[in-house]
C-alpha cells in the first residue's frame, strides 16, 4: 500500500502556500510513484487564492488542523515550527522547500531541503520541474504563476528577483494566460477587495492619532487594489462615519488613505477642516476625495507634511 | 573588485569536507563569475585526505581559524554552529550544501540551502554540476569521487545510497581512475595506517577490562585497513608490550583485534593464556596471531564467546 505524505504550506495560508502545496504534490507524484502525496491547508482560503482556484478550476487542498505522531510531512513556503501544522514536532518531516529565512530547524536525520533566496516558493518548484525534465500541465502552471504574482505583487515587490519574473512569464504561456498583467491585477484586486467588511473595520484596520499644538487629527490607511469598488459602494457611508467621528471626538480633521501599491498612489478621503489636507498635498478635493499619485507611505509621505501644515 | 566568499567544511576536516570545499569553489566559479570563491579548511589534513590531494596533485585549501564579522561564507558538509568556523554567528552565511541532520540553523535572511539525505556532500555537488550542465574536469572529479569513497567506505557503509555509488563510478571515469576499487582501498588504507603511532597509543585507543570469576582479561580493538603494515612493522613490539602488561597487571590473557571493515575480518593478537582465545573462536594461533574472517564487533562477536569460554 502507498504511504501517505502530506504537503503543507504555512498557517494563515496565502496564495503561495496553497498553490505551492498543490503544485509540489503534482511534482512529487511524478518523481515518486511509490507514495501518495496529499496537499493540505492549515486555514481558510483568502479571497485572492479563492479567485485563483476558481479561475483554474482546481479543488482546494484538504483542511487539516494537526498531524499525528510519525506521519510524514513535507513543508513548503515555511520552515519555523510556529508557522507549521500543530504536531509537527512529532511528525516525520521529510522535506522542506522554502524561500524564507531559516529560524531554528532541527531534524532527527538528514532530510531533503531546498531553499533559495527568491521571491516565491513556486519559483523554486518550477525550477525543480525543469531539473527533472517533467512537463508542467496548464493547471499546475496556472497555480505556480499565480503564486509568483501574489508574492511579488506583480513584480513590484522588492523581494521579487529576475528569476521570479522570468519564471512567471514562462508559466503564463504554459497556463495559456495571454494577458498576464490583466490576470494579475484581477487576482490582486480580488485579494484586496474591501467588499464584505464594515465601514468601521476598514477605517480602524490601521488608524493613528496625532496632536500638534491644539489640533488633534487622525490618519487611517488601508491597502487595496479595488479603490473603484470602494468609491462606488462604500464612499458615502465612510464619509458619514468620518464626519460623525470628527464631531464626537473633536478632531480638527480625519484622513483615510486607500493605498494601491500596484497603481502606486492613494485615494485620500477627508472629514473636518479639509484645507489642512489640501494645503499639505497641494490638491483640490472634490466631494472630500482626491487621488494622489506616488503617495504610498503614511509614515514618510503623509504625516510629515500634515504636521508641518497644522503647525503653521 | 570581486568580493571574496569563503567555502568551508567542518572542524576536524575529513575527506568530504576538504574535497567538497575545493570542488564547490570550482562549481561556484563557473556559476558566478562576479565573485571570488576561496576554499578553506578548519584544521589539519588527515592522512587519507593528504593521499587524495597528493594523488590528484591539488593544493590543500587555506587554513583559517576564524571568520570576520560580515564576511561571506558558504558551509559545505555541516550545518551546526559548533562544527563551523569560529565567528560564524557574525559572518554572512550565504549558502549551505550538506547531507547531515539539521541541528538548529538560524539566518537573518533567506539563503540558498541544498540538503539531501545521501551519503556524501560530494554526491550533491556532482548533481549540481549536472543540473547546470557544467563540465567536471578530471581533477575535480577525482576530489568528488574520493569524498564519496571516504564517506561510504567504498560503498560498504549503511549510509551509502545507490546515488552515491552510481555518482562515484561516473566520476571515476571522468577522473580517469581505471580501477576504482584499488584506488579506494589504497586511499582508505592510507587513512587508517597505524604508522607513526606508538605501540601504547594503538593498544589503548579502545581498550576494555573484563572479569569472569577469578579471571581478569582485556580486549583492545583498533580499526585499520593496513593490517599487513602493522604485522610487518609493529607486531613484535606489540607482542612484547602485551606480554609485559599481562605480567604486570596479572591478566589471564589480553587480546588485540585489528579490525578491517572493508575486508570484513579481524587480526587477533593474544598474550597470556591463549587457549581461551583459541577455544572461543575455534582457531589455531600462529606466533600468537590469527586472522578471523567475519569478526567485526567486539561487543557482539568477541566478548560473549570469550566470556562463555572463561566461565567454563
Amino acid at each position: 500500500m502507498k504511504e501517505t505524505i502530506y504537503i503543507s504550506g504555512h498557517r494563515n495560508p496565502d496564495t503561495d502556500s496553497i498553490c505551492s502545496a498543490l503544485a509540489y504534490a503534482n511534482f512529487k507524484s511524478k518523481q515518486d510513484t511509490l507514495n501518495q502525496f496529499v496537499p493540505i491547508r492549515l486555514g481558510n482560503l483568502n479571497s485572492e487564492t479563492a479567485f485563483v482556484l476558481d479561475y483554474f478550476k482546481i479543488d482546494a487542498p484538504v483542511l487539516m488542523e494537526s498531524i499525528g505522531e510519525g506521519e510524514k510531512l513535507i513543508q513548503v513556503d515555511h520552515n519555523e515550527v510556529p508557522q507549521a501544522i500543530q504536531g509537527v514536532e512529532k511528525a516525520d518531516l521529510v522535506e522542506i522547500v522554502d524561500h524564507h529565512r531559516i529560524n531554528g530547524i532541527f531534524t532527527a536525520a538528514p532530510i531533503y531541503v531546498r531553499m533559495e533566496p527568491v521571491g516565491c516558493t513556486a519559483t523554486i518548484i518550477s525550477k525543480l520541474y525543469k531539473e527533472h525534465n517533467f512537463e508542467i500541465d496548464s493547471q499546475t502552471a496556472g497555480l505556480l504563476m499565480s503564486a509568483i504574482i501574489s508574492d511579488s505583487l506583480l513584480f513590484k515587490s522588492p523581494t521579487c528577483t529576475p528569476l521570479d519574473e522570468q519564471t512567471c512569464r514562462e508559466l503564463a504561456q504554459v497556463a495559456k494566460v495571454e494577458d498576464l498583467e490583466s490576470f494579475g491585477l484581477a487576482m490582486l484586486k480580488a485579494g484586496t477587495s474591501l467588499t464584505g467588511k464594515t465601514i468601521e473595520e476598514i477605517f480602524h484596520t490601521d488608524f493613528k492619532d496625532f496632536s500638534v499644538g491644539n489640533d488633534k487629527f487622525g490618519v487611517a490607511q488601508v491597502n487595496t487594489m479595488d479603490i473603484d469598488g470602494f468609491m462606488q459602494d462604500m464612499k458615502v457611508d465612510m464619509q458619514d462615519y468620518m464626519n460623525s467621528l470628527v464631531a464626537k471626538e473633536q478632531y480638527s480633521f480625519l484622513l483615510l488613505a486607500l493605498t494601491d501599491i500596484i497603481q502606486e498612489g492613494s485615494m485620500l478621503l477627508s472629514a473636518g477642516q479639509e484645507t489642512f489636507v489640501e494645503k499639505a498635498f497641494n490638491i483640490q478635493m472634490v466631494d472630500h476625495a482626491c487621488y494622489v499619485s506616488g503617495i504610498l507611505s503614511r509614515k514618510k509621505q503623509i504625516i510629515p507634511v500634515l504636521t508641518e501644515v497644522v503647525a503653521k
